[in-house]
């Protein structure tokens, strides 16, 4: 299925600029580092045009976002559009107050994402102009089911379609989906949503992914998405009575460490529509 | 001793939105996830309105406060106050700094708390206007100990009438009290005292406990003080040779996703004045 | 070689300041308490003043730097030369971006610090005004070898004379020098820069072993990048098969927690110059 993709972030060592929210931050800097790419973090406007510029991709995150942390968010993105980076955006809690909803249909006007990654509630949101996402986490009436699924990978081209960027939807079942073709991936496991930031990871594990990979971005997003799904199974296994969430972290992180193309493929489980 | 107090945050998944330091919100959020609640994390004025509107229990901790997110809380905690939702105070280094013994004072009174908990040091701040925080771990000359106890214990009802609050003071000796009852906890290790964040992750259980018990907070919140305090005994049990506080951390949120009524009525030591 | 150093941190717990980022401060704090120190993170201006009073170290630490917590920098910084505290300068991403090396600089001149540590394009940086810093990572052609160490040691000795510190240079050779003496340092491993912030924690650490060791300082700098080396090679002893950087991060603070002077001596790889 994927090919040499996660070799390609181990030889190049892809750089990844992150303006993140503070919960999960330390854990998407280790995720970035198991993968094989190397992550800066910088939220200070001031700063952020510097950093991006040495940077091959830029991750968006709106989890705690600020005013002084938002202005960041633009004058990176725009910069990082320059020079032609790869860039993300994680909407994190769109839907959930009109900061974050606002803020995030506004860089969509004024920076090209590549990839917008987010989970349903909050993906729709940005559809729509206002969701009832709960919290940080999807509404269940959203979810992506094999009933509904036709549906939603017709949804989700039109969406990557309409935003003319790689849309990827996380949840039980993944949508990563360019206007054209939609991959849907069945890895991870449901103890994955007791830990915090399994998603951010996710987000800044893609650009390093896209990253390594340019000429072949849509299966790279898929490749990431399925490792971090393919990384929760793995860790389950490797779970001992008495362990819970916290070490259940560690071991998700720890298998991100270990993973090459080899061991991917052969836990992917994906179909392309 | 507890009744189904555990069971019913399963049940309900009480969403916490949390204001909250950086130096341990991944491991509060991670905490709230382990005892069945849902967290939110938002510090920016424009965004806690919102944000607290969705959930159910706000924690304000004062641990990295600055000018913004001081304002967050005072906004935070009058939009929860309007909507009856629970709202607790976490102290952090009252005593240590004028402006941590100010904010914590003017929070008190501007805003409506149903708990607040801190160390001993961190509490008399509050009644006295001024302490002896030693950083942010409580001064030795103001612990709570078997000789002073009874003393304590009235001091305790006296300041939780004073506040028209719930009062939680964790130390070797925990005391949680109202007016009229206290709840004396003896659960938890010493080593505790070495890992960062037990008080801040245990803040943040005490309004998913609440919440989710709403009848019943006195109780609820005595129930949350013994879990971080069992899940203390339980993480130690399962220790190894050569292991050390960051382990011991992670063993602790573990033992807390794995913990039950049951569980925590046997490691209950819990005496009522 | 090294005498009663980790002795004296245990037995007179220096409170530490830290003006740190958000990526690595958790590690940070918990490093802290690992090592027999006590950690207090502030960065609000209207705050630091207080906090660092009540302490007896501060590290300044710059990597997610914004204009509030560089106006904490120096108010903190001026406020312990006043009170004769330690004070320590971590330069992260200096030469990275104009803000980053403008503000290391500026700091340098107004504050008085007793040790500066970063990796050596940082260093470097600090010496020439500007850099090739690969993001928060030591550009490779900079770094200290076995084919340029005389000359290395020559030129941090010259660099601890101009600005009349200790600087500690990190990386697979780490050089500890005062303008007279340097300690040539072998300890560590290379899969610890799989980890973020291994270098944050050791700047955590360093004041407190500095504070406890005031008529020894460099010495006790020494003992504290070898306690960080030979922390990382523990803890890469015990690493099981499947495990990863973020284990292998759980497994150094767990060392740290459970080293002694006996031990780190028996580690250390040390060559005075």
């Amino acid at each position: 299925m994927f090919k040499e993709i996660i070799a390609n972030v181990r030889k190049t060592v892809p750089l990844v600029h992150n303006i993140t929210n503070y919960v999960t931050v330390n854990d998407v800097a280790n995720v970035l580092l198991a993968c094989g790419g190397s992550p800066i973090m910088s939220d200070e406007p001031l700063d952020v045009a510097d950093i991006t510029s040495i940077c091959g991709g830029l991750n968006i995150n709106i989890g705690t976002l600020n005013k002084n942390s938002i202005e960041a968010m633009f004058v990176a993105g725009k910069k990082a559009n320059e020079l032609g980076h790869v860039v993300l955006l994680d909407p994190v809690g769109a839907g959930a107050s009109a900061l974050r909803t606002d803020t995030a249909l506004k860089l969509i006007e004024e920076v090209k994402f590549d990839i917008i990654r987010g989970n349903i509630s909050e993906i729709k949101t940005l559809v729509l102009g206002s969701g009832t996402t709960k919290g940080v986490d999807a509404d269940a009436a959203d979810a992506v089911t094999d009933a509904n699924l036709q549906e939603m990978v017709k949804f989700v081209k039109e969406i990557a379609a309409k935003f003319n960027t790689i849309i990827a939807i996380t949840g039980a079942i993944d949508l990563v989906a360019d206007k054209d073709k939609c991959y849907v991936i069945r890895n991870g496991r449901p103890e994955m949503g007791k830990i915090t930031g399994t998603g951010c990871q996710l987000s800044g594990m893609i650009p390093a992914f896209a990253v390594a990979n340019k000429d072949n971005m849509l299966e790279a997003v898929a490749a990431a998405v399925c490792t971090m799904g393919a990384a929760g199974e793995i860790g389950f296994e490797r779970m001992l009575p008495g362990e819970g969430n916290s070490t259940y972290r560690n071991r998700i992180i720890d298998a991100i460490y270990n993973m090459d193309d080899e061991t991917l493929n052969r836990y992917a489980k994906v179909e392309i529509f």
